[in-house]
């Protein structure tokens, strides 16, 4: 590994962490009345103190291809990790995915309550968009008016979340989905929130329409490649090196492309679609400037937990 | 009740379902990549067939005072609606307030799934924001961008999903809630959706700042008015002609202003709410323009369901 990646990687994640600490303070913002303080503890039990900070590094990394400070990009990177930190703790509901841990935490309904959950969950959704809308994230309306709406299409019932209604509903089907069906699955689920942290980098910095879906396809591609990875993680770890509960797809006996391909032809398929992602980025942006986010695709394909 | 106001709650009610029909209609839109079809189904028994569609009408209508078509107005009021219908699908859920009956016909989690429940409240807010920053909803991207950010803030932590929050905090506590805590509590759960309804016309209209003024004091006056009115009906009414579960307030031994004050003076606080309501409306737009909004907040005042 890259060793001046893993640096900024490192790096973006302590901003990342600081401005999330800043952006959920105990102090109302103007428009807000209050912040009732065991709500806002289950909010930040979800959003700090965690994660490689992946989607909000993407942003950064990839605005600043176009000049954009990472200061400049933090804001937008924040509301993707928002919308991130909000999906994890509905998927860990007793009625969704049934999961006591986290990063190795309590998830927030056990540290909490379900209803704090709930609503910490439904908060931390809604803050996102807040934190797109805003003024202080782009002085160009139109910037964060479009930030807001693809935000919302990653997210919503043509993204994540209908991407996770699908996977609930396999577990339920007589028949296990077929390739095309847990490619589309995936591609919802999880490909379309880190697409989107691409091409939020990509609005903040300008790019042109031909660089905007070159980025694009280089997004789909990692957050294909990630999701391939995170099956061949669980087909393969523990619980102790992951911090969450793992082997649950096979004791479902739910479909991935591990279980449909194999180990080995899975493995192909996500080195496959690293290569087409890189070669994506070079289309975009040529020469050394895309080295991080070429060593970013990397590391999303080999990544250890 | 004058006729023609209740005519055009009516005729609005109409337009506002058919609008969210179209919206929560199977195909696609641009951006999204396919729409589960028991995740819509979900999504569309939360948010058609039923309620009053108060919080449109009053996008409308005040948009309206300032010349604004019910066409142009009708997505920010559906986006407003989207919102309320979410917190209705997870206020019902089973760590919430655990309803089995909403307008008369099963919950969302009793006609689906606990998971179909949760999946369909986090897809409705998400789509209410992708409503509102579409180019679609106003041709000035300033407008839309705060459409959002004044939606999330009315809907969020400092906002209704606190004041949900701090409903279920209090029924946890040894000693009930104060009647300034039950004031602030109520004013962020129900007024603050309701005040932005109010506001986002007056955005939508070009209203001048004293105007925004004063429209923003009549949406809070008729909000406060609004939860009396409903703490009230709560313990007279019964569940036949209510369509959902009453006395739950009394049998949980929850503080409202109805139990802290008594029956009359409860009447009187809504009341002089709906003097302070129809006083500020006055100051905004003086003159017979604001007759629909006079009758909407004596409708709030004296609703029976």
């Amino acid at each position: 590994m890259d060793e001046s990646f893993e640096q900024r990687l490192s790096a973006a994640g302590e901003s990342v962490e600081q401005a999330l600490g800043a952006l959920l303070s105990p102090e109302p913002r103007p428009g807000e009345r209050c912040r009732p303080a065991r709500l806002l503890e289950a909010m930040r039990h979800a959003a700090l103190g965690g994660g490689k900070r992946l989607r909000p590094f993407l942003v950064i990394e990839t605005a600043g291809l176009f000049g954009v400070t990472p200061a400049a990009a933090m804001r937008a990177a924040c509301a993707v990790e928002l919308v991130h930190c909000y999906s994890l703790v509905h998927d860990d509901l007793p009625a969704m995915d049934d999961d006591d841990l986290r990063r190795g935490r309590p998830t927030v309904h056990k540290a909490f309550d379900e209803a704090s959950a709930i609503l910490a969950g439904d908060s931390l959704l809604t803050y996102a968009f807040e934190v797109a809308a805003d003024p202080a994230t782009h002085p160009d309306p139109s910037v964060r008016a479009s930030l807001v709406l693809m935000l919302a299409q990653a997210s919503g019932l043509g993204g994540m979340a209908g991407g996770q209604a699908l996977d609930l509903e396999a577990e339920r089907r007589a028949t296990p989905l077929s390739i095309e069906e847990v490619i589309e699955m995936q591609a919802m689920k999880t490909g379309a929130l880190l697409a989107h942290a691409v091409e939020a980098g990509a609005l903040l910095g300008g790019a042109s329409p031909a660089q905007t879906a070159a980025l694009s396809r280089f997004g789909r591609a990692i957050g294909a490649a990630f999701q391939i990875a995170d099956d061949l993680l669980d087909h393969r770890s523990d619980a102790t090196t992951l911090g969450k509960r793992t082997g649950k797809d096979a004791a479902r006996n739910k479909a991935t492309l591990v279980s449909l391909l194999g180990f080995s032809a899975a493995e192909r398929w996500r080195d496959a679609l690293i290569g087409d992602a890189v070669a994506a980025l070079n289309e975009a942006v040529p020469g050394p400037a895309a080295a991080t986010l070429t060593a970013a695709a990397h590391f999303v394909a080999g990544r250890r937990s």
